[in-house]
């Protein structure tokens, strides 16, 4: 290159503030680091059952790869809207949820709006706002749980935007029903409420469901995605349900084509699978019925989970934990990259996994077990 | 809902401005108005031979969709960045090179910036730069050609990029190398110069190298696509090449796991396909020799073709001629509807598929014939 430019002023000025991504340790660094064969990936709240066999079934047929998908995607999103009662309308498709809250973002955000976001919460969100000259107004949990009180009080005349994440991640925990319900209604109208809900299908009886307000409160927009029950990580599909008349806006910033084909085919195959959601449920249920009272035997506090992953205290920092486990073969997140010092987050796996899981955090925590 | 929200006054400004995007005629929907079973898609400029065949092999065996990809794809930017004498660190990977646009236009463009492009081009260009609230610069082509001198006689201290899509969309036509050559070197450094080249595997000999300047120029960016000629138009992969310093700012605002894990396996997998290059190519040129001769003999004119596809004088209007092909099974694209009034955008097929657009442009201009 000729001449040195200086490219930290031709970009945008938020972005030179933005911090380069660094990414974790991969499984296949992991195994050169230290020597092992087999690892066990409990760090990325990933299905530990695979992927839907009707999804995997119908991606063996694709059909014609070289032919644009029609872009409409009527027929799913009448399937993802019809069990909410909604219409296709009120859907809006795209290339994972992080893809969804981009295009959201940038039909909706202005230079010096404010978005209210708990702390920690789901990186992404204070990250996108920030991206677009807003302000991420960040409200710390209480309790490792949103504080919707006070997320409520800091709504000012410039907040364009609410999110609720729900079960929130890193945490786990899911907000009450009742309280939710309060601070929906208490919310003025002009806010657009955001609620993810990446995790929903994992979610107990009686927990808040966010599609009911995308059908009942104007400006509400809940954020669904199958990379995670349906084991959709690496094929990519999320969407959002909200008011048609506020998604017939978003549309128009869609990237063209962002849902593949692949993606189209095995989400419609996956949205029959009842079987898969079923088993896949029942064996984060028998997860979670085998790992808490283990943590209470072991002394370590795990916050109440709501979806298929728990936020583990740990003796020490977050980050000689995380070491730890991964020289014994097991991958999970540091807290202290989540803002959330002190714990691991932690998927729940299989059976076998969970056991493995149990049997190093024995030799972590030797004198409470 | 019970109160009508103004959403218009909710979503950016931009927006509200933006067009609803109003999609062309499906196959289906041509085969239920014409009531014919059968129809040839000539109108995206998909390679009539399909998707590269090690591609297709490599999806077969896909591996672990639950789990999230490697976002670094280090590997596949390797490859792709080798050809040129580039590194990993010059390339910029999405999903769909309107994915990297979206992508560079979200990290480049402030309020009030000109992006300089051609009229007509490929529309994304002009609409996202509006998105961002730029201007868009419109200089219109000379006999179907880029008017790079015009281009750069555009070119003030607001502007932030100049747009060169070689060959053009919609007309096909590829700029002069050596009056590129000039025209890059003329253009103020701190100018970022995209030059889009989708088709660039089409080209004749002669033609610009995008990627070398991608490699000499600062802040020079290289937009290159796997939807056409290798095939994955439904599969979605695009690029960018580019300066190392520029690409790392834009990593920062680019979507985790933009790359799905099929597109991913198929685009390492397809770069080894020569022969399936070689092939398309060679249908391309049979296509080329047996149009323009016909064309001529028709009293068509077509600008000389350096892509996949022909932008064909017809006589009354292009979408009277469009509806007329349309109804003798025949998908083209207007130019009514692409800023190319009087001539339709036709994707060159197979000898078959050629032969039948032949026929029926006979009938459609029989004066001539």
């Amino acid at each position: 290159m000729p001449v040195p430019i200086d490219y930290a002023a031709l970009v945008r000025p938020q972005v030179a503030k933005l911090k380069p991504y660094t990414p974790g340790t991969t499984v296949s660094q992991a195994k050169a680091k230290y020597g092992l064969e087999h690892f066990v990936k409990l760090s990325s709240n990933e299905n530990p059952l695979g992927t839907s066999p009707r999804a995997l079934a119908a991606l063996q047929s694709l059909g014609e790869l070289q032919i644009y998908v029609d872009d409409d995607h009527h027929e799913l999103r009448e399937r993802l809207a019809a069990p909410h009662g909604l219409q296709a309308a009120n859907v809006l498709v795209g290339h994972g949820s992080n893809d969804v809250v981009r295009t959201l973002f940038t039909a909706l955000l202005v230079p010096g709006d404010e978005v209210v976001v708990a702390d920690p919460t789901f990186s992404l969100f204070p990250k996108d706002a920030m991206l677009f000259d807003a302000t991420a107004v960040k409200v710390p949990l209480r309790d490792g749980v949103h504080d919707l009180d006070a997320m409520l009080a800091a709504v000012t005349p410039k907040t364009k935007l609410v999110v609720v994440v729900d079960p929130n991640n890193p945490t786990a925990t899911a907000v009450d029903r009742g309280a939710f319900e309060r601070f929906a209604r208490a919310l003025p109208e002009r806010v657009v409420l955001m609620i993810d809900q990446a995790y929903r299908e994992y979610m107990p009886a009686g927990s808040v469901e966010g599609a009911a307000y995308a059908a009942s409160r104007p400006a509400t927009i809940v954020l669904r995605t199958m990379s995670k029950i349906y084991g959709f990580a690496s094929l990519r599909f999320g969407y959002a349900l909200g008011d048609a008349a506020l998604l017939a806006y978003v549309e128009r910033v869609r990237v063209p084509f962002g849902v593949s084909r692949p993606a189209a085919v095995a989400a419609l195959a996956a949205l029959d699978d009842d079987d898969f959601l079923r088993r896949s449920v029942a064996n984060n249920e028998a997860g979670k019925a085998l790992l808490y009272p283990a943590f209470e035997r072991l002394g370590l506090h795990a916050y109440t989970t709501a979806a298929n992953f728990v936020a583990l205290e740990v003796r020490g920092t977050a980050t000689e934990a995380y070491e730890t486990l991964l020289a014994r073969g097991i991958v999970t997140r540091s807290g202290d990259a989540l803002g959330m010092p002190g714990r691991l987050r932690i998927t729940i796996g299989t059976p076998e996994e969970n056991a493995l899981l149990l049997d190093a955090l024995r030799s972590l925590a030797p004198a409470a077990a």
